[in-house]
């Protein structure tokens, strides 16, 4: 049984506009909204989930370093920070817990900078492009992941 | 409901070796037993399932001209073709069919060659680097994508 | 005299779907109502004309080696395969016909990858970004080229 | 009937040389010569032509503003000004007449700063590689540009 | 009247040492002493200012998140962070707030890393190389901007 | 007292066009009307101004040249000479009258090779984005400029 | 003794036309002569050798897959292919058997492009530049490969 | 004597994980063993050494300003921040204490982003790849830049 | 004898101002000074001597054109058009007078874009860093050339 | 016959410590041990064999000059030099004698600076990858370029 | 007891002119006076120093293949040998003696092309930009390296 | 007068086979032939010569160091070293004897590489692309330079 699995679902820079910010590329549903949809499914799935989101590089880097011994799995969308934050990248490859890299768009799809993810070489897949589905894909991905 | 929604998934060059092939790298299921998982939670989520492989670049994109029309949603997984094949891309852009990119092992993190794909921006979405799970999950996306 | 010469018109990936696919950048005729009004002009310059079109590079390679001793001149419109296709330009060059490029949109206003076509350096001469009239245009310049 | 239809052919520098400057490269007719063959050309297609050279940068982009209302479309060889000059582009992407970019030599076969058209994107197409054919094929590019 | 627009000016890190740190590049003024300025032209502009300063990215961003619905414009000079945070640049355009990017020295005349803004295509315009003329410079932009 | 202080304002190629060129990005207001807003505003500043508008380099360098000893300051939209004139950039630093550049649009938000500026590391500073209001902007930076 | 070792011999697009294609290249005698030529020096070393020629990149694909368990150690010239083709390299990487890439031009002393061989890291050694003389030098290095 | 001399030793991201963080690179000891180590050695040259760490670049830039009039010298591994933080880089060089960057690892012998340091020309010099002897070699190197 | 012979030096865009500008890199003598001697010693060497200079592009080229059959060398100082005039290059490659490149100071010590120049090809040679004997030293240069 | 032939091995730096160096790489024999095989075989195909090697790049060059008139050919191991000096190459060009360019490893399949041989398109050919084999694949190919 | 520990300290090209080079760069002491302090800290810390130098590319090589069995530990400042050397990168990494690099000046705060180091991943570590104090530096890392 | 000044003309690499090496691009010459015109040029102009060839990187850095208090000036041809020896450029930078580089052929006309001289950033100013007359240039500038 998995139902005592505990996964991190993060959120960085901006996401808290969700809903707000450029729906057209986004969607229209706040971050809370998602996250219900998605503690949801994690249920389903037998896990718990607990949610953070943060603007700040320091404090996403802090909260990975606490996940150390805490979490199962994490799901990270680290927004803008996925294109330079070599110091994230350090902190994912430093635990060892699994990390999914998600985003709402197909970053591959959009400005040049975006399809480069630093973060990528840390962790375990990506998953992008399919807006809040990313999340529950990444599910589906963790489940597999720590499934033994 | 959704039983009567179809998809295609199709597998490019030497995907038709899964199993044999580096198989630190690429798992040690075969293609077939791969499959078969597939059928089965498509079947779950109420999809019908067909399954193409080609090493042929050409017959790739015979297979997305024909699948117009058939299919609701395709998964494909281009092998070494993402990296190079403009003309797969033309063919994705061409039909109107949401294709969801998918590869079993993360691009991102190996030759600097792989982490490019010429495909994506044609298609909805990447999952990448879960192995096997790389197809489960790019089934739960399609399930959101084609719900409407 | 001229109406003893012949030459072939050959359309590479994707442009079987002509008129179907993205008709905002490609127009809405087919390839088989565009080739009729290609054999017509000819007629009126005094060449015969055969068509042949291909989704596979290797068959485009067959082709074009088969032309030689058969025809006065090529005009070739090889799809996305123009960006990539080193064997399709080595062939080109193998065969002693001369050897028209051509392409419906403008391909220097489009994607970068776009404007680069390795294929001009084996060609006579490119003619682009006027739709089914790019053919008509290589038509005027073939009948100059073969002229004596 | 499009006998009221005007057209002007300019050329940019050092095309006033042609005939004498590298013949093997650009032929050994002078632009006097190419200009007569193209207005009696464009007279069996209907169209009345004007002619245009100068080696001033300056004095191609007046030029062109003063098409404006005066012409149904421009073929232009803007010579060396093709690869730098972003000042001719604004100029043709100003005024609202379809330019048609032509080069004597096929540019994609030739030095790699040649293979580059800062123009290509402001113009309609580009035709190149048929010495003096390449006015010509622009001229059949024309008619079907200005037919409606 | 405009008596009732209000602005904020936001400084990033380093610009609390003004006047101290490289005052041949940087002038010898305080930032409280050029704010004072600020603050007594833009009264004679008809606008209210805030000012904020911050080292902290995250801060930065929480704090243009704020302005939604408070502020009619943002005058920011983010110093370092102008070249690397695309966190910043997405926040700048998921609120709908005008912002002008001000720098004090004229970062296209020095190190060519500097010549580079990523904030930049989110932002109305770029004003620099003033030292504190910048910020007075874009008051004047700024009054035209929110005119209507 | 400022009012025998004189300034130069200075547009390159294909301002003359303005309210007619691309009217969505560079506003419907003629050059002529644009400048009698400049030589108001300048005059409440206590500023003499004089224009000069050419679509030639060399006419652009020439006039540079005699500014130097007749006026307190040049505003300077280069247009698309910006991008590759070495030379204007050349008089720009050889005159030791101040050089404002100038442009309507936010050269840094479109093409990308209209995010450099070659003139740049020879002029006081940069203004970009506002318009009409980019020159307003550059009146308010002048008159700092020149105030000692 | 090693007279049942067997190894295959594989030829790439345009191969099929040596002696006729630019001579002044790659020498005027055919492919079949050649191969000839290849067998039966391979006899004198105690190898039985199977030829294989193919314009298509799929079909070469598919021959590499079959040539598992057949044979000890293929000669590969993939002609053109050698410089995109990632799927022949995964194709090459995928089998187990050593691959001795060869090609009878220098293709470091030609077009910048064709110094780069995408299948050169997954081959054991590379062998260039000696007309058909570099087949008989990769039966030497063969025999040694497969000495034991 | 140099007894009054006082030193800062600064960490950055993932730094406080030394010794559970990737030991195969960085060793296995914690931060808090190795800076008893550097204040005894520090000691025996006569500093005193106060110790600083944190994840959070903005924590970084303010520790950097207020150590002006306090530290004779600064002994800094920025972590991961090295490789971007342009705002870390403006901060050294604003406060005139000396810096000496330091870092446990080769950066030079590692993934090739890590060979950049974007703080190095703003530091009197660089020490790394001796675990923690790169400290203590630091300390060296402090010891005769502050001297006199 | 050589008394017959007629060279013709060139000079390019703000070297008019030779003495004024930036006289610490181009030195305190005029142009006309500079002539002077370089007259004097031309006539020493046998040749008569004109002068150019033009800040304009297009006369450059034109003054080129005229060349023909008129000088039997010429000596350039291109200025900044050095670095980017593609068509001042063609019209060097045009006329078939040797040109030898002079440069007042040494463009391959300068800012990186003076090092590259994009006549030199065209040029028979290039001489640069030695101020005014840049031109002596091309004087000596030209005598051998044009010996026979 | 070919008894009268004589051929030069060359071994550029590091190559004396063959047996010792990085086994895994370069194998386990002297290069006593291997010129030892070499000479053996060359005897069997008729040649005689001189034997060089040295770390000075000006020996290598010096040692070349002197191959002129004694050598029938040179088969050279420049080692490290292969990827930067262009001395050497310049040395191989003046000289007549055909130079067969070997490395024992796979320099396409290593660190990317040793994929570009800047020797290579002044020698015949290049042999790499089968350790010391390649010697024997060069005298396979020396017998062929020397047999006319 | 480390007395019987012994070190090589090796200088290449022009470091032999200490003292009178740049001295604003390099210091005014000379690589005596410089190599007399380090034997001495070398002594206090129990090591003898052997000294070398020399401004020959081969000379360096010779020197550390016969440092084997001989050294240690080798303290390397390569010169500019440093920036291109892939052949004394060779030679350090065939020796199993450990070397620490290092450098008089900050090569990361001067012309782009020193701040790359071919040497950096076969050395241990690099140490650069405290003058003389760069080699006590290094004194203090080898003590620690050698101290098992 | 200046029969007491002494110049050193140095020759770098290959230059000793001149007039056997490429006489097309070198000319047929010998070095003592051109050696000994140089002469009796110096002479003429009221300097002793002294002449130095090597093939060795080292040898011409030992001689440039000797150069300094003996010689007024340098005239060298480094040859291949030009394009890479850092080496070299830091000699030149170290000793204080003005340098003029010298070029047989015109450097910026043939391989891409050969356009870029390391040494330039050093040297007084670069001559090239004359034959031997590029020397004889060279003692013109020399005389120049040398005057006071």
């Amino acid at each position: 049984m998995r139902e005592d699995k505990k996964i991190l679902v993060m959120n960085g820079p901006n996401l808290n506009l969700l809903g707000e910010r450029e729906p057209g590329i986004y969607g229209s549903e706040s971050l809370g909204q998602i996250n219900a949809e998605i503690a949801e499914r994690a249920l389903a799935l037998g896990f718990a989930c607990d949610f953070y989101q943060s603007n700040h590089e320091g404090d996403l880097i802090d909260k990975l370093h606490h996940a150390r011994g805490e979490y199962n799995a994490i799901i990270l969308n680290a927004g803008a920070y996925t294109h330079y934050s070599y110091a994230i990248r350090d902190a994912i490859a430093a635990i060892r817990v699994p990390v999914v890299e998600v985003h709402l768009s197909n970053i591959h799809a959009r400005d040049s900078f975006r399809s480069q993810s630093v973060l990528a070489p840390a962790c375990m897949g990506q998953i992008c492009g399919f807006g809040k589905a990313s999340y529950f894909a990444a599910l589906t991905a963790v489940a597999e992941i720590i499934k033994d």
